[in-house]
């Protein structure tokens, strides 16, 4: 999915460098942000796949409160792009649900360091990232 | 909601500026307040929408981990406005919650600030932000 | 209850000071008692009440998590007196409740600062906040 | 317990200084340990009971991880010595389990300080500290 | 488990030294590793065994963000190596797969350092470390 990210992000525009970086499994993920942030990054997008059973969920919690201490000591973003196996029926559909999944998120990174307004603009309309859109609640911040 | 959370400031007084600054979820939320307080706000009102989902409660549980450590480290405080879809039965009443429950936290946010004792005089009605209020126990911190 | 805390600590003696800082939720406490250590507060005694609902224990516990990140970071002691709508079947039952936990907690804290020999001497006990002791298995720290 | 432990450190040697210190529940031990460590003790061995009910679970959770939080923070060990009252039918049970829970940990406290080739030793013997051994599979870290 | 991690990394080449330390349980590795960190190690390879009970699974998830606590404080892989003592019917077959996992983590741990290509071309295979792939779908992270 870090090919679909990448492309996602050219489609966008310019003006950045993508530097990949790969780990072996989503609770290596805040490590990686961390190496990457001190390297000088501006953002991560973090892309994980997260299994069926209980020891999954609890890895996703923990890899979760592991990317929020990371972003919550650098104060930079890490957009993470976490599909469960359960959210699809099978693996043509999963596929296709983590690209478009991770496509939407690479806008919101793109968004967040070029396109502030753009993200306001959406902020509300209920986006769900790689599914059908929820409603008109708006979800945001000031 | 933003522009609720403003204009229920707007009513309370003056002397303060505000800076909206959006985001695509809730586990962006503790990076935003991080880079807001980086950037010299001195408190941070977090808005944001809760699925019905396991995965949902999940994702608020780490997001509201990152808010916390947020505060931990700097000693600010972030309001979290938080409204969980299941608390309604429908987006028109979801909305209303939501508008509700920012202006009452708008409130507490102005009253941190600028009305500390507002808040005691509160303290301790059981004050739920956006139902009515549960009763007579107080609620508070010496 | 901070009313039941300050009464209880002054039966208990002097020398020190009470600082009382009043926040909208449970989840603030976290910030309110940095803000405190960082105005020269040598203990925090954070009081609050956790409804009955699951989105209510979550949010408890971020709170707790925030509060043992706080105490992690400064090195110094948050009592936290939480109480829980359900450990009383009315409110008045409730209030009862909270007032006596708050004031055993209220010792507790005199006690860490001023007579951590009577703290000793209780461990082990059993003491149960709030409700009658449990037994005679110690629960103490070397 | 306390003194349980200490009277198995002394069993195993001398060259060390126990400094005592009381705290009144479970969730207060982190910001203990931070206390002890910032007195300039090299490990603390932390005592606690854990009830039966949900709420006392959350608590040894969000205890748990203020453990963990002061150990990420300072780079030295907190042996926790947890024992949960459903852990025994009867409170003579629960008193030797936790006396027997607390040697073998005071063991392994002394040991990671003066002995690591005796806890090497051990490792992989699938040892339950205050119960019998479960078996061979190794738990260690290279 | 450790002396597969040592011998699996000498298979893959040298131009590293191990250092071993060895804890009594799981809720132990994080301050271990970033003594380990303190020390000067670049990578730390954590070897667990988690129990079948809730109590375990708890304690699992603490070590977990404790884990996590080190990593996105020192911005250097630890590289966790758990398994579930459900996870296989008998003690033979456990100690396979751990045996299995140790050494598929080794290759992971030498590759993060010598190898980043070798980790990118299996990302998004699906592997799960000790069992059999799961599919195609890639997990990685750009």
């Amino acid at each position: 999915m870090a090919a679909a990210a990448g492309d996602e992000l050219r489609k966008q525009g310019g003006g950045y460098e993508v530097v990949r970086y790969t780990v072996p499994g989503i609770k290596d993920l805040a490590a990686g942000a961390r190496i990457l942030f001190d390297r000088g990054c501006d953002l991560v997008i973090a892309l994980g796949m997260v299994g069926r059973q209980t020891v999954d969920k609890d890895c996703a919690l923990a890899a979760d409160i592991g990317l929020q201490a990371v972003q919550a000591a650098v104060g930079k973003h890490i957009i993470g792009v976490m599909v469960h196996e359960e959210e699809a029926p099978d693996d043509v559909k999963l596929a296709w649900l983590f690209d478009r999944r991770t496509r939407e998120h690479a806008v919101n990174a793109y968004d967040l360091l070029f396109r502030p307004e753009a993200i306001r603009a959406r902020a509300g309309t209920g986006q769900r990232e790689g599914y059908a859109d929820a409603g008109p609640v708006r979800v945001e911040r000031t």
